[in-house]
């Protein structure tokens, strides 16, 4: 069965990060990734990518542990802002309205069944690069910094949840988003998912629910960003090594979605998966929900790398 | 200002392409480009790209002259499909309803103020590989080709338009497209553009009108193919090469929508661009029209090459 | 301790493949690799990629097992062949004169220690393509057929053998190679290596040789194939799941040599290796033998892959 | 006919670049290229590539104008060191012995005919890199930078010359290189060549002559540096494109020697290009020298771009 578009989320904007070593994160960010930053406020800092037209897509802050504080979304409109928020207070997750970070306007925070915090926003600033980053070619927001990974941007959050379906229907049915993929895992009491891949347009997701094999709510598995290439994910690979960032698993190809993928640890903690689609896009209005079973998913990556133990058990913050 | 979108048309569906050299044209689509037959009826070849979701990805028709026939639109559903309808109708360049290809369900026919036939439709049969196409990983329609250039879809269409302005104001307000770039030429009399390029979902473009400076209405300026990396256009350079096809300019990157591309004339003349996007998407709702003026066009692409002078006078079918 | 190069021998040749399952093996080499067949005689196809100046790169024969027969190495000069062979029956490992293969003149054959059967030849018909083939660039001996895989050449040979050492030396000391890398493990008994790597000139390997933990000798690890980019080796990837050949691990990326490589069973069971090398080139004339220890060794490949525990035990033909 | 190798020179070991504007240079070669300084002595900056095994790959000097001051060659051995000196000093051509730059041992300088200095050298100390440039593998000698081009080596020299057949003879003839491909101009009073390619060992070129049609002698067309992939030359067009660097031509392929190119002029003026062969060696013992006609070269670059006037015409030093 076909999942319809909404279109009131216009796609994921930036992520609040919290690390337990917020100088060795940054240098990650900066150094490894070759991110910029656009200013420091209390213990955050606003991190972007080359290619974001708003003003940041990452907020690094120091904490007591590792983990992901909150993810933001950015609505089509404000009336869009307006009835994902009144859908949202009916589904009994709203928790308020707030003055939103530098750069973005009223913003509405909620947070989805396995607890995960949430925001909601349309007012945003579009990023004006200072005169050392002005780029050469004025439809593009900032000079491509050719320093260490320079993704485009970032693409994807992937969460934990102790249980995956109930979430990814709230994703769908209150946020408005498809469910491109799924993993349906061999359960003879209930429905249960191993992983939903949701999107909000043509991308073909943008936020994944993983199931949580601890139990524990609220976790992230990871936060993605998309490089051009693939090139350029096999030269991050060889920047990570050249820098000591441990790699999990990759370069290697996901047979869900076809990403080509590598996953790191950055020195908080926090699993960060730099990810290139290829040119595929999901076009189709009435797309079918792509349902792998516990047997297809058993044969690992596409090109028979076998899935990474740690993949099932890495999540942020750590647990027992 | 920004365009806003109206989802209402999902994509580009598929063209007819007029060829006076159809089995020349036809080795062309399936040796060198890879594409795969689906049928032959009467005049016409079905043809597809092997990650199209549906039937067929281009109609390729012997006929006295090369241009296009038709393109192709899907709605995002039945109501979207008359409101469109609707709208079109109301704008004057209806022409009516017909039964619609292999496939393809009811379908209304219309033209744009330039001329060219478009049509629209929404029910479509998703494609089924036979056996010897099925692919090895269930989220892809067909096998991966590995023959010739093997693009993954046809990605948009080009059309030369004896104006531009009025055309590009058409697919955005009657269609409910965005414009997100163009070039603004310097006029006295009248505001006049060099192109538009309009977009109906989170592709950079799907459509395009540039100037014809033979001021002929109906022409084709291009259709383009797109393929996942930018290796693959340097390797469609060595095919094209090798098997005589001629490469009228690139591989380059356009200044404009930042596109690598690689455009050849197949042996009916029709010129066909192989491009790759990177993964730019254009994902903010409130997207601000990039206009380039004259001066900012006449610097060439973006590494510097100067615009081919064909570029603004070879369009199909040839004129005196 | 610098070894140097006497420069005798100018490249690995081409060889002799033995299958037993011969239609499937052609099947792979030319569908899926791209290849093309230059003759058949007898139980032998003889096959070449496009960047072979020789008349072919792979003599694919119809036997009982597979394995490899014979490789071929080509002298540098007349004098250079009559001084290696010489060099090679005070080794008292000659065998003898032969004919020499279609296109190849006068061809000595002889064995390494372990046994592999090797052949030393120097007077070789340059290739001519026939019409349908003639490349369109004149400094390329066939034109580049865009199909399948497309390997530019034939790249290297990984034999096994019961003992490394005393192979590397002879290839070494009485072939005129040099050790560019090796494995050197913990043994307290004797030197003993887990795998050394030649080179005849500046590619940093030639012929390789792995030890057999079953104790065998004369046994193959794998051929391998060059192709131009590590784009063509994850297009290889996608091919080789198209097609159902057995990946067997990769794409990753060699610690030592820092190949790029992808490891395949054709059909008939041999292992075959897609390799690309970057630009990495041996150049230093004083070249210095990078020695890894097995604890080196032991954190995997070098984007942190494991080494696969087939890499040990398969090689052809099989055994017990 | 085959021209044999001798084997006397390695490779190309380093050049002495000079530049006007001193500062803007190293900004170049450091920030826009990310080559690092190993030290700087009076007017001349150290630099070096990330996998040159040597001390450094290019020695930048201040000076009134732009241009070559000096080309070095590394010899295979001392022997072949004395060999080439004696046949240089029988040639005419010889100055004498110096004591060598930093990490260099006893080196001999000369002049080909057209007067361009040459340096001929064995002993050479490897380079150790500091603590902060430790690589992550041991089989490379400096860890990769990640920063602007990153290329992998100086790859070959191309020099101006009056006549181009005296040069290329010297070459080949003095010392011991081979001669893969060249340009024979139509001339009806003597033979006349618009370049030639010259090999010292599996690389297709290390030095080239080109045609002066100023007359002028001594003068530099080009350095080239290699990177890995055809892919790190778009980066570059990019990086250069943000810089500001003045990109001349490219990127494209080749006819000749089929190597994928872009060039830019560092600036102090000279010429630097970025190249790429794929994975093409010259690997033939006979290989037999490519002649293109002037018809042939006229048809342009490999996929049809047009050969840059500039081409023909801007050399270091400019000249009136």
């Amino acid at each position: 069965m076909a999942t319809e578009l909404v279109h009131d989320i216009a796609h994921l904007g930036h992520v609040e990060l919290l690390t337990p070593t917020p100088e060795r994160s940054l240098w990650f960010f900066t150094e490894v990734m070759g991110m910029s930053v656009v200013s420091t406020e209390g213990d955050s800092v606003y991190l972007r990518t080359w290619d974001d037209y708003e003003r940041h897509s990452l907020v690094l802050t120091a904490h007591g542990s590792s983990g992901i504080r909150r993810t933001a979304l950015r609505a089509s409109s404000e009336e869009a802002l307006k009835r994902r928020v009144a859908a949202i207070e009916q589904a009994g997750l709203g928790i308020g309205w707030t003055e939103g970070r530098p750069g973005i306007g009223d913003t509405y925070v909620f947070t989805d069944p396995d607890g995960h915090e949430l925001e909601l926003y349309y007012a945003s600033e579009w990023y004006t690069a200072p005169e050392d980053q002005q780029p050469a070619l004025k439809n593009q927001p900032q000079r491509y910094p050719g320093k260490g990974v320079s993704p485009r941007r970032l693409d994807h959050v992937n969460f934990l949840a102790a249980q995956v379906g109930p979430n990814g229907d709230f994703v769908r049915d209150v946020l408005g988003a498809r469910i491109t993929e799924q993993i349906l895992l061999e359960d003879t009491e209930r429905t249960r998912y191993g992983a939903r891949w949701l999107s909000f347009g043509n991308k073909s997701y943008d936020v994944v629910y993983t199931e949580d094999w601890t139990g524990t709510r609220g976790r992230l598995h990871h936060i993605a960003f998309a490089t051009d290439t693939r090139e350029d994910i096999l030269r991050a690979a060889d920047i990570m090594l050249e820098n000591g960032v441990f790699i999990e698993t990759g370069p290697h190809k996901h047979a869900i979605q076809q990403t080509f993928f590598l996953y790191v640890y950055e020195p908080g903690g926090n699993r960060i998966e730099l990810c290139n689609p290829n040119t595929r896009l999901i076009l189709a209005p009435d797309w079918r929900t792509v349902t792998w079973t516990e047997a297809e998913r058993a044969k690992g990556q596409a090109w028979g790398l076998k899935t990474i133990e740690s993949f099932h058990t890495h999540g942020t913050p750590p647990v027992g």
